[in-house]
């Protein structure tokens, strides 16, 4: 059952963990990351040396387009929901906000964080299983 | 603390639930799908309508180039893996392959799934989660 934006948007800020999608060396890429909804926009963290941050333009151009998914489906009754946002990412700069970010998300990962990535989507799909 | 691909591709198979990635009009697209491990092969279902079974090549070319994820993260205790599998993925022509991968696979999702798609992995990476 196709889910509304809205509603898929909201589900995807009631799980802390989802995966970001980018292309790399013209090859799909993915890694799971955690993740915190500000507004309508996906808050992820991530190190200066990965491929996702290196690609990420700082500057002002548009971004780079990368999609961000997220699900809860039980593997016993096969009921749940998957979300996909599309959009593009930017990296954030700006010393407080990044401060903020390290705040409020702190990574799984052991590795150091030190920068955070912002995804505005603009194209939300999503499905919920039922029965 | 980085898996090796064997290790890495056991863990695959022992959840029943993992993420194909690929390009869609040069964007990064994602899909939950349910998956088989047979051999080192990841095989997947999906209908014929699907963006995925649209690009996946059934003839003899290489094929397109796929990425397929996997993980069990517990969001409390953070602990857990992820895996990523990289490689070409071909459409499953063959009826009787078909049907066996009809009886074997029951997908999630309540559309119909009359295709087949297997990932031969290249390249295998995991990542486990440590306190």
């Amino acid at each position: 059952m196709p889910l509304e934006p809205a509603e898929a948007l909201r589900l995807l800020g009631t799980v802390p963990l989802g995966r970001i999608v980018f292309t790399r060396h013209a090859l799909p890429a993915i890694r799971p990351v955690n993740h915190l909804l500000e507004g309508d926009d996906i808050i992820v963290r991530t190190h200066k040396w990965t491929a996702l941050a290196r690609q990420v333009d700082p500057g002002e151009g548009p971004g780079v387009v990368v999609a961000y998914e997220a699900d809860a489906i039980d593997p016993v009754t096969h009921l749940g929901w998957s979300v996909v946002a599309t959009g593009y990412a930017h990296l954030i700069t700006g010393q407080d906000e990044l401060e903020h970010y390290g705040r409020l998300l702190r990574p799984w990962a052991e590795q150091p964080m030190d920068c955070a990535v912002r995804i505005r989507p603009e194209e939300i799909s999503g499905l919920r299983l039922v029965a």
